[in-house]
């Protein structure tokens, strides 16, 4: 009998990891996919099931048993995704349903986070540690969460609990967000807040390396740079540390994670980001949380954790 | 057969109201008692037991069948009270141990907002309109809350989720806290946090009526001035409800809840307060939400939420 094989999809901003995914949660082919290269949903659809069937084909699997997806604004209550700020697609996509139309086999679909804190819960460090009550945030292009309380998801009562990329961090406004509002915490903390950051502090006089990168800086060589001890770099990680800590400590009010478990590339950059963050974290938190909450690095090689938290999402439970 | 009769007890910094209340969910009979009186926690629980027995006596009721307690930082967990800023007794209180040292029936305990949630969810507006997600504010002496996700409060890894009051609401600090934490929620919206903006206010010159009683004001004061159209009074219920909005935004964001449902001495204010609310929650909210988080007040009269909440736990489901 041939073993039930799920496909993970983890749709971003900058591309698609395509995973085929055993029984076991091992993922056994995968392929990548440059989103903002299809101006239409119909068309990244179609490139995602020709992958699909390309990665069947090259690994000698007959049939997959259904297809989970992690996407940006995804709504795991209709299969779509809604205006997506940081997708080329605006408005709403059934994307569910446009998979649905092109190959046999159910589809589900939610927010990329989302994913991702199924893929911790079920087999990275939340399992590990047995940590039931949790919120993931995923650093990518933009600033995605996932929200664990009590071993489960939170939905929310429309499908979109977990979007604290658009918490805000001032009430008095702040830099625009691609969702129409002022402050949101992703245009602070993200690879591409990170890069603003940047670029308004090499604005003014300034004896950093980065100075010569300016036109053409990533979140990376921000990091390399701090890695190396240039002072404005550390500064900016200090900084953006600091708003992160702020929102973190306000979520805490809400639900009380034992843990915040961060993913993607700019958590990568690890203690550099991890070591102001529980500084100011504790600077902000009331008493009642003092001390209590972990801020932890996700144990799931990069993409892996949305991959399989999708073909988890796919099979209910594996 | 005597009736199953809870005895529910909804402790506040300023006093602590405690009922006896039936099957159906009616509360037969109330009695107060003012919390700041009592130097010790011993003290106050032997007080509230003696009210118990008087109630039950001129109610003519033979037997309690459970105590459920409401209380600020009340901890269901493990039943005790840690480090309550509004109430008079500092550090751990084990609360539900020293009710159960005099009294030989089943004691339950937790957040004092906490068990007004349970009360909307099972008698309140939260039952009548069928809302399964939503977060209740109590408006006192504090700010207190409840999160309800999917019909069940959280509780968080360690019984301390729901304390928005606590949340801050800017990065680079605010009015100091009881807590020990400068520009928590509740030093801003509260029957404490509105006579300090007011106080505040009055120390510009000005022309408001609050002026004479610029000493002695309550925030009762400050509501009815508003309502006789008095400006200064209006524009700090304006700037009252703008920082409300921004923490309601904000933990919109977390669990994306139906509804906010609104309780307490400051609520009573109504749409004094609400109307400024729902429209700067609008200003403030990521477009995802927008247009669809209700702002209520709840239906259950002043204290009975919270008495009744408390009853609702000590006997699981009435």
């Amino acid at each position: 009998m041939d073993a039930m094989i799920r496909t993970g999809i983890d749709l971003g901003g900058s591309h698609a990891a395509i995973g085929l995914v055993n029984n076991q949660g091992e993922i056994i082919s995968t392929h990548n996919i440059r989103t903002p290269e299809y101006s239409s949903a119909e068309g990244f659809v179609n490139e995602c099931v020709n992958s699909i069937r390309n990665l069947m084909q090259s690994s000698g699997v007959q049939q997959i048993n259904g297809i989970g997806i992690g996407a940006p604004n995804g709504n795991f209550f209709n299969g779509s995704i809604d205006n997506a700020p940081n997708l080329p697609w605006s408005g709403f996509i059934p994307l569910a349903q446009l998979f649905q139309d092109r190959i046999n086999v159910p589809v589900s679909l939610t927010n990329d986070a989302n994913a991702a804190a199924i893929g911790e819960l079920q087999f990275g460090i939340a399992k590990a540690q047995n940590i039931r009550d949790f919120i993931m945030i995923t650093l990518g292009t933009g600033l995605g969460s996932g929200i664990v309380v009590n071993g489960n998801l939170v939905y929310g009562h429309d499908g979109f609990a977990g979007e604290l990329g658009h918490s805000i961090v001032s009430m008095d406004g702040g830099r625009l967000c691609k969702c129409g509002k002022k402050g949101c915490l992703e245009r602070y903390v993200s690879a591409t807040g990170i890069v603003i950051s940047a670029k308004e502090a090499l604005s003014k006089p300034n004896n950093s390396i980065l100075k010569e990168k300016s036109d053409n800086l990533s979140a990376l060589d921000i990091s390399i740079s701090a890695k190396n001890g240039d002072s404005l770099a550390l500064q900016i990680f200090d900084e953006t540390a600091r708003v992160l800590a702020f929102s973190l400590a306000n979520a805490t009010t809400v639900t009380s994670p034992e843990a915040f478990i961060f993913f993607g590339g700019l958590a990568n950059s690890g203690e550099l980001l991890l070591q102001p963050l529980r500084k100011y974290f504790e600077e902000y938190i009331s008493v009642v949380y003092a001390g209590k909450v972990k801020m932890l690095q996700s144990s799931i090689p990069e993409n892996n954790a949305a991959v399989l938290g999708a073909a988890a999402l796919a099979m209910g439970r594996l």
